[in-house]
């Protein structure tokens, strides 16, 4: 654990400081202060512990790094400049400009190759980067778990988090917390920037807890640097210290100066504002640097960090050897671990996808999925779930299932594959972007579907970073009944449909739900909210797998039709009887079901015009805010307001969304298209749309 | 401090008891363990310590209530009737029945009467309850602080709180306490049900950490009562002593046996779902109740508790003299005091509001709301703000204006109006929930647009309970530029449309600032968002507050138009020029502002279709998600994807949100409307809409 202090290191930590003074400077907008200040950490991490290679950046036992409070980025972006990364001395100079590769916060998930690849995690939005380092840590305790054998510790990686007092403030960082003290992930490494300073100025406006007290209240262990700014000793011993301790995650209360060199140092002046040119000029010629100098990197610092780069070369080399020579002790699980790093599901899986009829009885989607999990566990050893805390409510847990859990809980152990959440809901969320980030897994989660607005920040993250996390979020609408308007979501659907590459599913039958599953496991770069019902659903005889896959269909055709329904989840299969009942009448309704609008509106114009076709009105019947159903329909249907607490046939028929009043409502609609003349077009015919 | 037993308490607590499993069984829905677990605790608090008086509920310095573990409400409303409030044996037998007084959580705000009033805060999504405690508290610190004089002690309520471990996991409690520790709220007392049990078992499972040592760290005094099942003593002298404790908020870890007296008492079969009947039977059996009679209430039990409010009457009483003594010698403090708590705002506040013209220079939406925030800070002392550590970026600091601080940080007062939030969003929306509860403050918070998101949980309960609260959300698009897609809201917009009885207003210019601010503050039953540009925007010719306040309006007219562009903040600046552009091609566009979609939804259809005609197409423009826009609109341009981190302008540029590209999709929506003929009909025109 001693300490080998290098003769490149001032000048390296120097580097790193200039360089984020001269980077926020150019751009004009930018966060100078915590690069400058965790400067000396950045350095120790990456030249001594972090084993990572720059030249293979997806080499699968890396070290994570994550940091967390991502408006420091100009310190990740210069570190993995300097360490070799594809990321140049140009892109620096573009920091926050248009489409460089050095946006304003770190975004990960661009697999295009356009962002660096080495952005673990998408962070910016506060306590993220915390709760997904806690995901990738629990990912490497899984994965080791599963495929390392004696001799073969193939994955051994540590995850570590840099972070400051805002992301230790936000909620979704204490409930992450809790849950790795817990779990007693001894391979998370935390190093808090302790400077003392918020935008709002000194943290004793707000944050004067005792935050080593509290994490150790969590079962962390905490370690203590007192001067981050200069003691590089404490700061190697402190990471080194934490590396040891195997059975709990460690947070490094790490005191530094915010803005470290600048005359403003210590001060929320450098927080988010470049420094001025003669605080710039000053800096330099503090450091020994030539002020006229701009982006000047010294040879000394490039060789220092090829070093660091040599060390996670060869130990990648050293890696490959292993797992070369594991793959010839263990060829199952050389040839499983090596198809789940590649990200493909194994072959034939869909297979297993559970197909019902029409005479099989309804069902609850929440059960149909239970059932769809149940089938494809066995086949598909990436899925990794769990539930906030209502396993018997969403039905999550596959009978026989291990938990994820420390060894020493004799509850579980760290090979199982579901996962206790607690009701801790925003960090569970970004908990699974973690999973998904480190690869290998493929993470669902589970909730009430009122519920997931709690997680909201993560889902948005999933979303952006093209992270595959499937939320199962159940008792999805008024049908929950009894529990009333505190538990039945109204506005969510219209929430995450607006979330770009989020899609959101609410399937109407069995079929429906194993399509759900089917395009969410396929889709490894778009997250999913499968939205299911408390209570029982009929199977529809119009609905196959292949047709709920295209997001929309028909479910009951007629031809030269006066009313078309469109709906989804729960009221397809009302929508249906007042099809029937207006039959009676002589009126002719087709019935739409819409199970995702992401997926149907990837479908050709040509199909989706057939689905929602001209000639006849458009009604929609949804049991929630009838926001953005206008984009499919000339009339809708759907709660004004919020719900009601009661038993749940009561409360839909409280609200009309009953086989007889939606054939009112229908009837009604046809008589005003009658009565108002003139071709009826779809609602997709649009200029944009042609 | 010292405890006196009453010979009725045994009989008091099995009454509650036997009443949670009787009210349960009849609804055969609902929670009956924890009311059991919990009710040694309740029947100590409301007949020991509580201060109110059931015969009028809403009398202002009553000690607050607040179950944050909402789906124990049997509890809540059986004490209620225990108590003599307006709530009847029926009312209780009506549990979770369609309308009833009584829903599957506990709802406020219902101020038609239909609903209890003294259900201080709407609870049952976890955690909320708890953080709307530190509200209520914080209230009642300043609100004393400016109000009481010496031998006036006006406002020196409790506020008391029930928890158990769902509610202590949610990150919105965790930041709660945090700030409740900061601010020393020596009036807060939470009693947390340490159960340990939650819907998934033991608590082991996922929730280990150590709540007490946590709360310690937070700067909490925290007390145990080992035996919450029977203690009574304990239970009592430790509220005592909570009391007592002036500088801190304090915790009581209260072990108890959920179900208590049930067959399955300790377990989480007792926690959701009712007991058996033969349980029910040994239940009553074993607490000396006949097993044939259900919804008993022994005399003695209802005497006991009419003993509780004639204390309460009596203390009411006195507090009235004491209130009419004020007034004579603080007349001026008693006329305010009153006023604010009647909930009117004082006479003739309007006459401040900012009005711009034309020529009046650019300015940001967050700018022009740090204007309004000047101007009636003065007149309207009921204003409570904060920002969650963004104050700089979202301007809600009043100049000269005090911080809400404990005296001993000597960085404000209890008397300050400004609440320094640190980066607790969740908690600082459901924190405001419990400053608006408590009455006599209107709250307003801020962060950036895209950051609203970490409290949907809480602004979701706003709404639902018809809580004033604003919410200053600057930053509100690809307008805030640099920091990129990770802070760019883009579904934001969508989501809070679709939430019922929420205002969220997207002004375009100075006065509709003023106009926002003006709705927002005459809605004593609706919160408000508003959403705020981080760049300058130009004063429209057409705006005013009056036209403004009607939700939308005709911004630049013109007769006989070729096109409608309908917008809204920050765009309607780019409409007007591109109608302007359109002109020069010869085709009249008019241009339609719609700050607020709720609002101007409450104008008469004739106005409505009067801004929003027939005769030429609709075209939309926001910078975010165009989902919703079809309900106005025939055409949409937004954002289809996530933003971009760059100069806002070039930002806007990518996207084609310019006054030129917008011009040309204009010309392409007027020629497909021309090639398709037939009648321009107003979306507006619907069978229900008319």
């Amino acid at each position: 654990m001693s300490f080998a202090p290098h003769s490149s290191d001032s000048k390296c930590i120097a580097t790193i400081r200039v360089l984020a003074a001269d980077v926020v400077a150019k751009s004009n907008s930018g966060h100078p202060g915590a690069p400058m200040g965790m400067a000396p950490a950045a350095h120790i991490l990456f030249s001594r512990h972090l084993v990572a290679n720059p030249k293979d950046s997806k080499w699968f036992n890396r070290d994570r790094f994550v940091l967390s409070n991502g408006h420091a980025c100009v310190l990740q972006y210069s570190m993995l400049h300097l360490l070799g990364y594809k990321l140049s001395m140009d892109d620096l100079k573009a920091f926050r400009q248009l489409d460089s590769l050095t946006p304003g916060h770190p975004e990960a998930g661009h697999t295009d190759g356009k962002f660096l690849s080495r952005i673990e995690v998408t962070t910016g939005p506060l306590g993220q980067g915390f709760a997904n380092g806690v995901g990738l840590a629990i990912a490497q305790a899984h994965l080791g778990a599963v495929y390392n054998k004696p001799s073969f510790e193939l994955i051994n990686n540590y995850t570590y988090v840099f972070c400051g007092d805002g992301c230790l403030m936000e909620g979704v960082a204490s409930e992450a917390a809790s849950l790795a003290g817990h779990l007693q992930l001894g391979n998370l490494i935390v190093v808090y920037d302790d400077n003392h300073i918020s935008i709002d100025g000194d943290t004793a406006v707000a944050f004067t807890e005792d935050v080593a007290g509290r994490f150790v209240s969590y079962g962390w262990q905490v370690l203590h640097v007192d001067d981050g700014d200069s003691d590089l000793a404490a700061i190697s011993n402190a990471i080194a210290e934490a590396r040891l301790e195997k059975n709990k995650p460690t947070i490094i209360r790490l005191k530094t100066t915010i803005g470290f060199g600048s005359k403003e140092q210590g001060t929320h002046g450098v927080h988010g504002s470049p420094l001025k040119a003669d605080d710039i000029v000053a800096l330099k010629t503090k450091f020994g640097f030539s002020p006229e100098q701009k982006f000047h990197v010294p040879q000394e610092t490039y060789d220092a960090y090829a070093e660091a780069a040599k060390r996670g070369a060869a130990a990648q080399a050293s890696w490959d050897a292993l797992f070369a020579s594991y793959g010839q002790k263990y060829p199952a699980e050389h040839a499983e671990l090596s198809r789940r790093i590649s990200g493909k599901l194994p072959e034939g899986w869909e297979k297993s996808l559970p197909v019902y009829k029409t005479t099989d009885a309804a069902q609850a989607s929440r059960k149909l999925s239970e059932i769809v999990l149940t089938a494809l566990s066995p086949v598909i050893p990436d899925l990794m779930g769990g539930s906030a805390d209502l396993t018997g409510s969403n039905l999550t847990k596959v009978k026989g299932s291990t938990d994820f859990q420390p060894p020493s809980t004799k509850l579980g152990t760290y090979a199982g594959t579901y996962i206790r959440y607690g009701t801790f809901h925003h960090a569970m969320g970004a908990i699974a972007n973690g999973l998904s980030a480190y690869g290998g897994i493929v993470p669902f989660v589970a909730t009430f579907l009122n519920f997931v607005s709690y997680a909201a920040g993560a889902v948005r993250l999933s979303a952006l970073s093209k992270a595959q996390v499937i939320w199962v979020a159940t008792h999805d609408s008024i049908g929950l009944g009894e529990d009333g308007p505190t538990h039945q979501p109204i506005e969510t659907n219209a929430h995450f449909r607006a979330t770009p590459n989020l899609a959101f599913w609410r399937p109407a039958d069995g079929n429906e739900t194993s399509a759900a599953y089917a395009v969410a496991l396929k889709s490894t770069q778009t997250p999913s909210i499968l939205s299911l019902s408390r209570q029982n659903l009929p199977n529809l005889e119009g609905s196959t797998i292949e047709r709920a896959s295209r997001g929309g269909y028909v479910v009951h055709e007629e031809a030269g039709e006066d009313l078309t329904i469109v709906s989804c989840g729960s009221e397809v299969g009302i929508a249906v009887e007042a099809a029937k009942k207006l039959k009676e009448q002589g009126i002719k309704t087709r019935v739409v079901s819409l199970p995702c609008w992401l997926v149907f509106d990837q479908q050709d114009l040509e199909y989706r015009l057939s689905v929602l076709r001209s000639g006849a009105p458009i009604l929609s019947l949804e049991a929630l805010s009838t926001l953005g159903w206008e984009k499919y329909s000339h009339e809708q249907y759907g709660l004004p307001s919020w719900g009601a607490s009661g038993p749940y046939l009561k409360v839909y028929e409280k609200f009309g969304i009953t086989g007889s009043n939606i054939a009112v409502v229908g009837k009604k609609v046809v008589d005003f298209y009658k009565q108002k003349g003139g071709e009826v077009v779809s609602p997709l015919v649009k200029a944009f749309s042609l």
